[in-house]
């Protein structure tokens, strides 16, 4: 798109800035605009008026991005004025701007609740001066005031040491919205918008970042907003046209094709397209109004009772890239164009050229008419703000801990099974878990939900559908079954949506859970990398106060993935969590039914966490009554008495038998039950994990164990025979400063797995009962000569239960019909 | 929809069958049918023999579901016939083997050169049944004939411990794609059919699939598809309405607006649609027919020069999820509901009247008029079947390696830098490299490919663009530059995108690269995943050959992301690739450009890996000459004897600083200059890692060093700072076998990040060159007291450059000046 157009302020302005040229050719600067008089819903007054707010809008974002000191140019521009590194991105602000001062003009007509989401990269200069000018930013940062020393401070604090990064984030007054790694805006609009039926999200969405999967998947969101139960969403594509280097998809084909695309996804576009400002503010004023007179008619619909579907309308906002940034820069066409995207005038500081053409850049928005001589921003501006909590800066939506309340929990005892001798009887854990969450969601019935990609029946959490349907606003066919319109599931086949949507939700104020195969959950590595680094950074915002956890429940996990084979074994996100700073991440490994209800008790209670709990949904024994589940999972990690062997106080066990995840605590108790049978004399102790934390140092990890508690359970000096649930090097990496650490051998997957069955696919990893009990005996010394039959025992025993897999399909009967006693 | 429409062949048929009763309810066998007269491009004899060879494959993918024995159901099933554990998934299996044996009619008329990608998850059954039609399976497995015990033998082996997993995988005959994780068949389609003007991909997309966002970004990659220089991809949006529990987004929206979504996406739908067999066929023949004119037409315009954009064909199928499967099982309507996605007669096995019905339904199929008295396909089949490499299961395409051409590589050494003496001028490590992608670029102009996020100019490898633009097929305006409709680089915003392309590229037989911003990379960490694995399986597979390896180029990367800030700091990426198998991966951390381009050298000719390179793009030193470059690359890892204090043969040094990452490396060898300057006497040793695989056990990893190699480098009792780039704990991880493990001691990012500059970035993780003369003197125990004053100088000397940092915005003079000399 061709630069600015609009009839210059004054044709009499000096001319000398306005045509530089430097070593690299000609630099132009941007002239100050008349507003050309054009058709739509504003009248002269107050065209001028959001067209000042805009203008004022952008002056602090190049301010932001430019200048140290003499902010207000009441001087002119030297070089100890420019910043030493000038960074931040303005081509996209200029768009985010006009949206924000369009949206407050219909918060001030129709009062709406209304919050703001800056989808396109780097846009924070957009919102931090929207926050100024709104008074935001002084209430919160009391070092900002709204006058001309808040407003240097508000510069120079930009993209600075110590000060705020260059996209919005957890500093960002009115953000719930981390603008780091693109895709997700649109999916966190929507889960804003979920269960807040006052609610409106104006979320403006890049072109570029409509490019990535998780965007492009995401529109279908739509799919799952009732109109009665749930807010609005206003998607505003900002049609820019280019990335860093490059044009977007988006702005390069026919708009009837992207017509054609956005009514596919089931929305009806209103397009506003231009270079002159007065011709686009008409433009969307007028789109504007369209778009909230028929979320009206649709909500009002709907709570009248019409059960029909909504097609939602939407805004595609085509504006210059860095529009009302200078044209040309060292002969080079920069608005309109991908040269806007960063900084325009990158020499500002050490040319002189670039220089003077910035002070003209910042003088063309005429910063004299819309600031006092205090640096104020005018009463006129003042006066189009919205007020208080709806000012979009402010509004406590997007400080979701200011509304989250706590949920109300059924006691998980009453939820618990029956287990009058360890071992007794087996359940299917996430079932029990299920039958709780079933009352979790009917005791809270506008504030908690859950996620799942197509896969809540399969992890077996379907006792949910027993009080709530699957939400659902397309159509429902004849066999469709358990979907309704206010269902209080959300399931699709996207993880990205189940994060994005669940990431929106709670950072509003509300709870879920999210449940997932655990190989699957890897898709969204990078959204759980960016909410605990937004959950870190909020820590520290005095402002900020703590939401709920992030809860995922992971099953059809990798050891009981042997059917579906290679593709569907990996255990590898507990890695990646463990990566992030110990006081956001929690992982918990439940052995049994009654500790995954007390671990997902505390979970749900929780803030300002990621939880990962792995629990195995088929049958398995359970270990622990609930009296004892609430007592091993408040410990986290502990010995099981009834386990071991000859375990005395005051007394070193010969070795140590340690178990965290289910399949591996069933295979360490086999192996326990032999060396039991078979080595009566030995003193074997049984330890649990629950919470893998506790095996961290305490000063690495709030739960951390001393070095002293942790010597109790497993000595200085025995051999430790550890089976994991995940890859054997992360309990390395967690216990490597331990006195005992030579003595530990960790067993767990090791990337070995096929098409098989339960037994074989612990046998290929090594973790299986035989295996740890060849362990046992190649590390205590003792038992080298004494216990060489029974090793070989042990030998043949896989042999043997490799054979029967491969001859009859299924496990070995003395597996699979074992039994604790 | 409904379940199969069309007339029973007979009425005389047993009925005692059709209609069981067992505890759960009715349970109604599908009857055969008669086909349909309808008018359509199929004569009644073609039309015959295409649904013959359709039941044919449906009869056997039923078969390898459900049954180990009594394969062509001579006498009646018995319990022992069946599997004991029924898994796999019918639901998607008939359309699968519908497009297929359509495909097989084009290639046959029309000599195809064509693939098939099965998109839809766990749809092996079908290209298993259709590769054992054409032969290919008997081929390749020599224990699979085609005939009776051969078809006993597919029918055992799949998804049975040591057999073949339920989805295509690298087993499958004709595959280039897995089918465990789902989103990415469209990718890989697009990217074999780039650089193949010859080939054409059907490509079937499931409709759950659809759903993730890497697929529905994916759509998109027709804008990359030049109709003169690359192939075809036919998509075919298979729409049986369901998931495993749930419909479809695309199949509860009406049909008007899936045509819109998928001509705004740049396709022309067709749609075929229906429950009836003979009606089905004629649709589908004449939507293959006009598809295949349509691309005909594309490709002879462009061919013939015309640059119009192509707007592709495409096929819309909507048929009954388990089409031709029981109608009702238990009661429960099953075929053309979610129910048939999986196993539809569970009690198989066990229920005799779910058995008696499985055999009316095998029988269905009337095999007897399918295979001969041996189980041979009967000739009528046969002929229908392409032949020799037309044969969609035999197409090398599939097997790329079959193809693959050693890319023909410049010398390396003559786009070295200069390097007189260690440290003495700086380069942009990757801008070198690109200078050497370049003339790659240009000495392979068919089979290499560079694909980028919109980051190929910000990551410095812009000079490639020297000889090529930048791929782009849709609309090109007035400010673009370097696009064009042959280039050799792809640029979108999406890293699946960029990552499912060259996966697609490189498993049909060509070579490329990936360059991505290091913290983003982690979007793509379950692409990443499934790719190895596909590896990792495919080098047990006999009958594969070894494709190019998949070269990440992270740059950007942690360390200098300080002005992006907290949510672009993540080098995580390395501990999920370090899971996998050590046979598989690769990292590498060049320090420089020349050990850089060497590294790449080495990559872009190396095969069956994932070889991931971080390199920064910022002026930095180059220590090493493109000799000393080539030896340390060679080794992998090495000490620097001039960069090491009074490292004498023999005698061990007082302590050893290692390092790996360009970052660690000038941080350490900064360190080093004041260890030297200010403790002459202090024995320093300085060794550098380039291959981390080196510092894993040999037993571990190809590359490992054996514990002599690595006690003579790192000692066994001297300590050890090694200043890494990454999560600290991952050296910890690689090294703890070691015996100096206990002496190590590691600095690397730990999670502390902000908006900052590059020196303040490394001092907030204790890696900057003060901290590490710090750890120096706290660990050499005769620092302690001799030192204790150089020690005080250094915490000062943080404070400053903090401080300095703070105010001037820009890192402190003394080192950002710094020099080694």
């Amino acid at each position: 798109m061709p630069p600015r157009k609009g009839a210059p302020v004054s044709t009499t302005s000096d001319t000398s800035a306005d045509n530089e040229t430097s070593g690299g050719g000609r630099t132009v600067a941007p002239t100050p605009y008349r507003l050309t008089e054009a058709p739509g819903p504003l009248g002269a007054d107050e065209l001028a008026g959001l067209d000042a707010w805009w203008r004022a809008a952008n002056y602090l974002a190049v301010g932001q991005i430019y200048l140290l000191d003499n902010a207000l140019v009441r001087m002119p521009l030297r070089a100890e004025h420019i910043k030493p590194r000038l960074l931040g991105h303005f081509g996209t602000v200029p768009g985010l701007n006009l949206v924000w001062v369009h949206a407050n003009r219909a918060i001030r007509e129709r009062d709406l609740n209304a919050v703001f989401v800056a989808g396109p990269g780097h846009g924070g200069p957009g919102p931090n001066a929207c926050g100024w000018l709104e008074g935001t930013y002084s209430e919160l940062y009391s070092d900002i005031p709204r006058d001309a020393e808040g407003m240097r401070a508000l510069f120079a604090q930009f993209s600075y040491p110590g000060g705020v990064p260059s996209h919005c984030a957890p500093e960002t007054p009115g953000s719930f919205h981390e603008g780091g790694e693109l895709g997700y805006s649109l999916l966190h609009a929507f889960g804003a918008a979920l269960d807040n039926p006052d609610l409106t999200v104006f979320c403006v969405i890049g072109d570029g970042e409509a490019e990535t999967g998780p965007l492009a998947g995401s529109w279908h969101a739509n799919k799952f907003l009732n109109p009665g139960r749930d807010g609005a969403v206003v998607p505003i594509l900002a049609l820019n046209e280019y990335k860093i280097a490059n044009p977007t998809l988006l702005a390069r084909i026919p708009e009837s094709e992207l017509d054609s695309l956005l009514r596919g996804y089931g929305y009806e576009p209103i397009m506003v397209s231009g270079n002159d400002p007065g011709v686009v503010h008409q433009a969307m004023a007028a789109a504007m109004d369209t778009c909230l007179d028929r979320i009206a008619a649709i909500q009002q619909r709907a709570r009248a009772g019409s059960a029909e579907r909504a097609i939602w309308p939407m805004i595609v906002l085509r504006t210059p890239k860095g529009w009302t940034c200078p044209p040309i820069v060292d002969g080079d066409p920069v608005e309109g164009t991908f040269r806007a995207h960063q900084v325009p005038l990158a020499g500002a500081r050490t040319d002189d050229a670039h220089r003077r053409v910035l002070e003209q850049w910042l003088k063309s928005y005429r910063p004299h008419e819309l600031f006092d001589d205090d640096g104020r921003p005018v009463p006129e501006l003042l006066a189009l703000s919205p007020t208080g909590d709806r000012r979009m800066s402010a509004n406590p939506v997007a400080n979701g801990g200011l509304l989250l309340r706590d949920l109300r929990l059924p006691d998980w005892r009453e939820f618990g099974v029956e287990v009058a001798t360890p071992g007794a009887v087996k359940h299917e854990a996430t079932r029990v878990l299920g039958g709780w969450l079933r009352e979790v969601t009917r005791a809270n019935p506008a504030n908690f939900l859950t996620f799942a990609p197509d896969e809540l029946a399969s992890n077996r959490l379907q006792d949910i559908l027993e009080v709530t349907g699957r939400d659902w606003q397309a159509e429902i066919g004849e066999y469709d079954v358990k979907l309704d319109r206010t269902g209080r599931v959300i399931e699709v086949l996207s993880e990205h949506m189940c994060q994005g949507l669940l990431e929106g939700y709670l950072l509003t104020g509300r709870h879920g859970v999210f449940t997932c195969y655990e190989a699957f959950i890897h898709i969204v590595d990078a959204m759980f990398n960016q909410h605990a680094k937004w959950l870190d950074a909020a820590s520290a915002v005095a402002w900020r106060r703590p939401i709920a956890s992030l809860n995922y429940l992971l099953s059809s996990h990798v050891w009981r993935q042997d059917h579906n084979g290679f593709t569907h074994q990996d255990p590898g996100f507990l890695d990646v969590v463990l990566n992030k700073k110990p006081e956001i991440v929690r992982v918990y490994l439940p052995p049994d039914a009654n500790t995954l209800l007390s671990t997902y008790d505390h979970c749900l209670r929780s803030r300002q966490y990621v939880n990962v709990v792995v629990a195995g949904k088929q049958p398995q024994e359970s270990w622990l009554s609930v009296p004892e589940a609430a007592v091993h999972c408040a410990r986290g990690i502990g010995i099981w008495p009834w386990a071991s062997n000859n375990d005395e106080q005051g007394v070193a066990p010969d070795v140590i038998l340690a178990c965290a995840g289910d399949v591996p605590t069933l295979e360490t108790l086999a192996a326990a039950a032999i060396l039991r049978a078979r080595l009566p004399e030995l003193r074997v102790r049984v330890v649990n994990v629950v919470d893998l934390m506790r095996l961290l140092p305490e000063e690495e990890h709030p739960h951390g164990l001393s070095d002293r508690e942790f010597d109790s359970l497993f000595t200085t000096d025995r051999p430790v025979i550890f089976a994991f649930h995940g890859y054997p090097w992360l309990i390395h990496r967690l216990t490597y400063r331990r006195a005992n650490h030579g003595g530990l051998h960790v067993r767990g997957y090791k990337e070995r797995g096929t098409t098989t069955t339960p037994f074989d696919m612990v046998m290929l990893n090594d973790l299986d009962r035989y295996h740890l009990v060849m362990d046992v005996i190649d590390r205590v010394p003792t038992l080298r000569d004494k216990a060489a039959a029974l090793r070989q025992e042990m030998v043949d025993a896989r042999w043997q239960a490799r054979a029967w897999t491969r001859e009859h399909g299924e496990d070995i009967p003395v597996v699979a019909d074992w039994k604790w006693t």
